[in-house]
């Protein structure tokens, strides 16, 4: 892997065009056999995505991304607590990987979550993308076999303004302000795993995705006020309601006590970011990476598009738990989703030198 | 529309990395409302695709788009040979547009072809696509609801080192050789609707849609050589196997006749390129324009991955129609593809002046 040696690839760096992410499930059925088809696994993956991410090519490849470049290529590689169990790994459990619990608005497809291995390819191309996710398939054969996949988009950075600026989703919305500044210590408090975890998994992090279905005709029913008032943030360019119109940005703080004349919250009490907010859940913070998706239309000749909402944190069990939580219990902007998959893995730190992917969970 | 005032944009340019593609049925149940529908549809849609492909903004728009330039984006719309039927202008529809024939290969999902109307969307970036494709199924409601619809991809301009260099499709191969050149007079005779069809049509087109998957597992167990001599090209450079591997390149002219030292033909009998070449067809040509798709896993976990083939042309009866039933029957590649659906559009000329699209169908 590349990056700074620490942390994987795929997770600080400003998110390319295009997403896609492929969960497996491994095909041995006994521990023992089960932890050989892991360490084969990791072992074949971690110079193979080091070769895709410089632009190389794997012995075999099919030239679908001949005549490109790496396009800003990043593998990230994620394990889920099912692994574990399998390859007889229990007593290196993190407890980080406790099963996320079941919110009230959940209406998941169990067949579209979990699964014992991730893989999270990002590139600013789609045939990059979908040739390094491919090439990662083949060589997992037959050890592993896809459980899932998910593709996933944002605006590229040719054809934005400024390939910086939090990028929109489907619904209109500015979606990641407030997220943690990569360097800073509050990133590294939020997103890092710390000294409460196994030592595998020092330098890691935990991602939780969801896949988030948007309810897109009932959203574009309702005003543009309307939608403000069930975010919190006006639309045009993210600025909280609560503050001074003509000079508050993206980045103000919000004033979530702040009244109109006759005493009504300016920031609903079911809006999403009040509800949202870090302050209401003890400060701690998550470091969101979501992309957009389109699978078309369903059954029913209804769109099936939203957000594969990504979450990279410490510890889900004190950050994406109690603000899912809270959010299923009121957020107002719950009538125009749907939560339809549910995944959660361990991101072990990059292996240092010669080494693989998880070595240390592995060689114990 | 824009163009040259006679052809829809979104045919002759370069394919961008990005195609929403959606059809659509009318909602009407009666002649006289699915005619006044169809044209209150192409009113809206007309200027609205205009004023997109621009880089504006409509009405009530969704801001998802905000911050990004138009990103070439094109807007193609087509008319099925059932909206006629439905609209009550049965004297009006074109022969071309006859339904196309079974074929013996086939493995159609009538559920994801068909369609009164199509949008075709292009653009390089993913966010200005969905939010366009979006927009104009906003503004068809509540006359026309989708019906299906494909997302696709092919390479960006800014990751490839020769952007007007032959895609390759999820195979590996150049797709697209040998396509009759925009501006020449094979292009314009292979797909400009010709003087023996309705008036309407003059200077439109037909676009045959196929989606085709590909079962890459198989073909990735074969050979590079293997693969070669499905398809009749050097996989590298897309050269013709009869040729001097030292001097040919992709458009060196296949030599059918070729053969080795113990007689065997070097380009196979049953060899794509051999089948599909318009030697063999009349010398009708079509202009392809497909792009790749990745709709992840189907319901047994497979991929479901491959080609949305796309063919403009005057005739289909004489172009698409011959050459698909060649193949159908002895193409080598057929054992590496199933097509899975099937449509056919008629693309109306571009409207003059204020007009909008089909006006001469509608006002007649």
């Amino acid at each position: 892997m590349t990056g700074d040696g620490t942390h994987q690839p795929g997770i600080v760096e400003r998110p390319p065009a295009q997403l896609v992410f492929t969960a497996y499930d491994l095909t041995a059925t006994d521990p023992a056999t089960a932890r050989a088809a892991l360490t084969s696994v990791l072992r074949t993956w971690t110079p193979a995505a080091r070769t895709l991410m410089a632009g190389g090519r794997l012995p075999g490849n099919e030239h679908d991304a001949d005549g490109l470049g790496p396009a800003g290529l990043t593998v990230t590689i994620g394990l889920g607590a099912t692994v574990l169990g399998r390859a007889g790994l229990d007593n290196q459990l993190p407890g980080q990987l406790a099963p996320l619990p079941a919110f009230s608005t959940d209406a998941l497809d169990p067949a579209r979550g979990g699964g014992d291995l991730a893989v999270a390819v990002c590139a600013e191309d789609p045939m990059v993308a979908f040739s390094a996710a491919r090439q990662l398939q083949r060589l997992a054969s037959p050890h592993a076999r896809a459980r899932w996949s998910q593709r996933g988009f944002l605006r590229t950075a040719a054809a934005a303004t400024d390939p910086n600026a939090t990028p929109r989703n489907l619904m209109g919305q500015l979606d990641g302000t407030n997220n943690p500044t990569p360097g800073t210590a509050t990133f590294d408090t939020a997103v890092w795993a710390g000294a409460d975890g196994p030592a595998w998994m020092a330098g890691g992090t935990y991602l939780v995705t969801r896949r988030i279905r948007m309810l897109l005709d009932g959203w574009d029913r309702l005003s543009e006020a309307g939608q403000e008032h069930v975010i919190g943030r006006r639309k045009t360019d993210g600025a909280p309601l609560s503050a001074d119109p003509d000079t508050a940005t993206e980045t103000t703080p919000p004033d979530l006590a702040v009244t109109t004349a006759d005493g009504a919250l300016v920031i609903p009490a079911n809006a999403h970011i009040r509800l949202a907010n870090p302050a209401f859940h003890g400060g701690v913070r998550m470091f969101r990476r979501g992309y957009s998706y389109d699978d078309g239309l369903d059954a029913t000749a209804t769109p099936d598009a939203g957000l594969f909402f990504q979450a990279y944190q410490a510890d889900p069990r004190t950050a994406f738990v109690p603000v899912q939580r809270t959010l299923a219990s009121s957020d107002a902007l719950t009538a125009f989703i749907q939560h339809t998959a549910s995944a959660l893995f361990a991101i072990p730190p990059a292996p240092r030198g010669g080494g693989y992917l998880a070595q240390p969970l592995l060689e114990t």
